[in-house]
């Protein structure tokens, strides 16, 4: 075996590895007896143990020394990924990374009590524990990669993502989007409120058959994954066994038939990526961006589109034995109400970008020492009032809402929003290319749309970057205007 | 960190490894899209590769020579079943183990076919290189273990059970069973037929209801397991997370029920193994003959009683909505009903020693070679007749029935029947130590059985051999005699 077929072997490995955690941890969040969760966290750390020992082997790194990609353009673009994901590995000592999981953990567990006790104070110390061993981790992985410690975050969720990126489109979000969003809100209340659609209770086996048959609708491989419940929907799982979860309730069929589609757009990405790179890291989604603009896309842009609303009423209607009214108009106004409001994972597609904002701005200063965690309550607090003209009534509404911090996780919550203006971006391609798509749509025909991701995403796995996949397939780079004019002609202009 | 520690390290990893590929192998036998089925091959042959690589690594042969249990009883056994497991692992070249895993699989594949064809032939070639193979390994295992081909086979199975233990308790059985079988079926012809219990359909609903009911009832915990369907039943999943799996039919209820009870039996044993222990050699189940000790003990020896039967006939009657007769009487007679059939898997108690005894027979001689494949049908056909006084009309309910020698499982078979031996000797036991036993069952009490177990076998983990456990449990080493009163009792005199 050549160096490059060593590496190849390697990290097919890993891939498995990383395959067997993914489905024991869909395992753990369906349908695990809850006495086994203590051993199930010695099994997934074992498995990740060693495939951080197999990484950081010292072989591997003269195996990368002297790997060749024989001019192939695949393999070298799989051999860009396994220096990335080696250089990360070998940038941070394990006894840190051991200390970052740990004190993750210890946080996670206070921010549980802190949060349903509204008591910031509480979490503080934890808090700036994995603060202190976050910034550490990201120096050390930004000197090994050459960039700044928060670039060396964002870059852990989404490759080769900057802050030079972000900042100037996120600059341009908070200046166009309370005023637009106070258009938005004169508009809708002088429409009126909006009638019921359907008639509660909307049983769960309903619910299910109906994600079921969108799911295959829209173009999902049943034979390659499947449909499940757990407290927090996710798309999870393996490579060829793609899992999606909801979660039902009985008085109302919106929320988990909206999860199970966005959830589905995840998934179309999974099963979507090229085959014959399958378990390398050439074969792997690109990021986090790209990954919830496919949710996003398929979520936002296709269901809650007046011609989706069209096509898929009567279906509903049939699915809940017709009880109650299913005009399409009052479906296609349900699933486009703007509501400013505290919770982030609640928000509607016009005031999401606002909450994430905040918490980039907040992060980045927080990573740069330039914000003290003491004072993050007050300062998360301000810019929610600039941004969505929201008092925020206590911690447990702000600040102290998500789990990301808490498990370090850092340079997460942009990926949100870019993946929100990407998928617009990407969708304002798509309509351009697929001139019919919009009638496509209401007839309930999504293989056209899938093609094109396919070739546009999917089928490029890790062999470009975000931006350049996003270039390439929208002739221009990732920006907020597609986005931008999206919420303008869907929400005040009146989308046909 | 001392050898002990390395090895105590090493074995804990493995075991963590061991837990996740029993994770993925009950998910691809209940839930697993078929999609996913090349893949998940994958994965699990990678989790195989890298146990062995482990295990087999060069250090490890220098702790197990220095690595000392410092005076400590459970610590030395755990050192020695490391020695035993690294002993079998390091014996067979990879290479081989290779060669031998792909041609159980393609003989698998040829297997299904030919059974289903009836067509031994088309199988013969595949089976003759499973079987060169399988010697090839057994001859070598046999070297390191300073033991027999066919005991080395055997030990893979039940550590340290050799032929010479089971040849004569065979012979005992063979010359026993032909007569008393004859007795058996006499005197049931001479109470006449059996009125039916409940009336069909029942629904799959009530019946795992009832199921898991029943397993609660005899001690399952279900913080810390499942119960699903599968295909081919079967007790699996991982430390801490013990899953059972059946299969309904709506037009009988029995089978499932007491395909239940007797995984839930293999299951209590896992439950119940030393806790201190978890992830160690030591605490690992002893073997397949006490494995199927537990399942027939709770099958055979408790619940196809007559005490049992008067217990549960009214919870069944309760949980079918009490359509049709319930009577005791029929159900314990419609539990113990004797018919001499083709078929190992659908035996009955007094019968199924009959099967294993001819496979024991003939896979002997097929590994010391003095038994040609294709003198395999008319071999097997021969002694089914002497043993069960019926003419194989076709390979398919001859020596096509079963799986195990295609896979390469020669030395498995005895398992089955020294468990259902040890059953009737560890019961016969149990019932002197509690002398009040039968009154309990009738009552649906099993604590004091589940304690007497845990503390004869469960509790003991691997710290002693399959014999001296049956020996410190019963008073005397393992034999037929316990079984052979037991089936008398029960089938001539007529069971209390």
């Amino acid at each position: 075996m050549n160096a490059y077929d060593h590496l190849h072997r390697l990290f097919g490995r890993l891939s498995a590895l990383e395959d067997a955690g993914g489905l024991l941890s869909w395992d753990r969040d369906t349908i695990m007896p809850e006495g086994a969760a203590g051993r199930r966290a010695t099994v997934m750390a074992t498995l990740g143990g060693l495939q951080h020992e197999m990484l950081t082997a010292p072989e591997v790194t003269d195996w990368l020394g002297m790997a060749s990609a024989d001019g192939d353009f695949w393999k070298q673009a799989n051999l860009n990924e396994m220096k990335r994901i080696h250089a990360r590995a070998v940038a941070v000592p394990g006894d840190l990374v051991e200390a970052l999981s740990k004190a993750g953990s210890e946080a996670e567990m206070v921010w549980r009590k802190a949060r349903a006790d509204n008591d910031f104070k509480s979490l503080l110390p934890y808090l700036q524990t994995v603060l202190d061993l976050t910034r550490e981790s990201a120096t050390a992985i930004g000197e090994a990669l050459s960039v700044s410690p928060y670039d060396a975050l964002l870059d852990g969720f989404d490759p080769g993502m900057t802050q030079q990126a972000i900042t100037p489109i996120f600059e341009t979000l908070a200046r166009a989007l309370p005023p637009l969003l106070q258009e938005v809100l004169e508009q809708q209340a002088s429409v009126g409120g909006i009638p019921p659609v359907g008639s509660a209770p909307f049983p769960i086996a309903d619910q299910e058959k109906l994600g079921v048959s969108m799911m295959r609708q829209v173009g999902f491989d049943m034979t390659r994954g499947r449909l499940d419940v757990s407290a927090h929907p996710f798309c999870g799982g393996a490579t060829d066994d793609v899992r999606i979860t909801t979660r039902y309730e009985t008085d109302d069929f919106l929320p988990a038939f909206l999860g199970v589609i966005h959830e589905t757009g995840h998934a179309l990405y999974e099963q979507g990526l090229p085959a014959e790179w399958q378990g390398q890291p050439v074969g792997r989604a690109r990021g986090m961006t790209l990954h919830e603009s496919q949710s996003l896309l398929m979520e936002m842009q296709v269901t809650r589109s007046r011609a989706f609303a069209t096509f898929a009423a009567p279906i509903m209607a049939s699915a809940f034995g017709g009880r109650g009214s299913w005009k399409p108009d009052d479906l296609y106004r349900r699933m486009t109400r703007v509501s400013p409001g505290f919770i982030r994972v609640d928000a509607d597609e016009v005031t999401y970008p606002a909450h994430i904002i905040v918490r980039y701005e907040l992060e980045v200063a927080m990573i740069e020492g330039r914000l003290a965690l003491k004072d993050l309550p007050e300062a998360f607090n301000a810019r929610i009032k600039d941004m969505l003209g929201l008092d925020v009534p206590d911690d447990r509404r702000g600040c102290l809402q998500d789990i990301h911090w808490p498990l370090g996780l850092w340079g997460y919550f942009p990926c949100y929003a870019l993946g929100a203006l990407t998928a617009a971006q990407l969708f304002a391609s798509a309509k351009t290319a697929l001139p019919d798509i919009g009638n496509e749509i209401q007839r309930g025909e999504f293989s056209n749309l899938l093609g094109w991701l396919r070739t546009a995403v999917h089928e490029r796995g890790s062999s470009a970057s975000t931006q350049d996949i996003i270039s390439a397939a929208t002739g221009k780079p990732l920006g907020a205007e597609d986005y931008l004019r999206h919420v303008r002609a869907r929400y005040i202009d009146g989308e046909r």
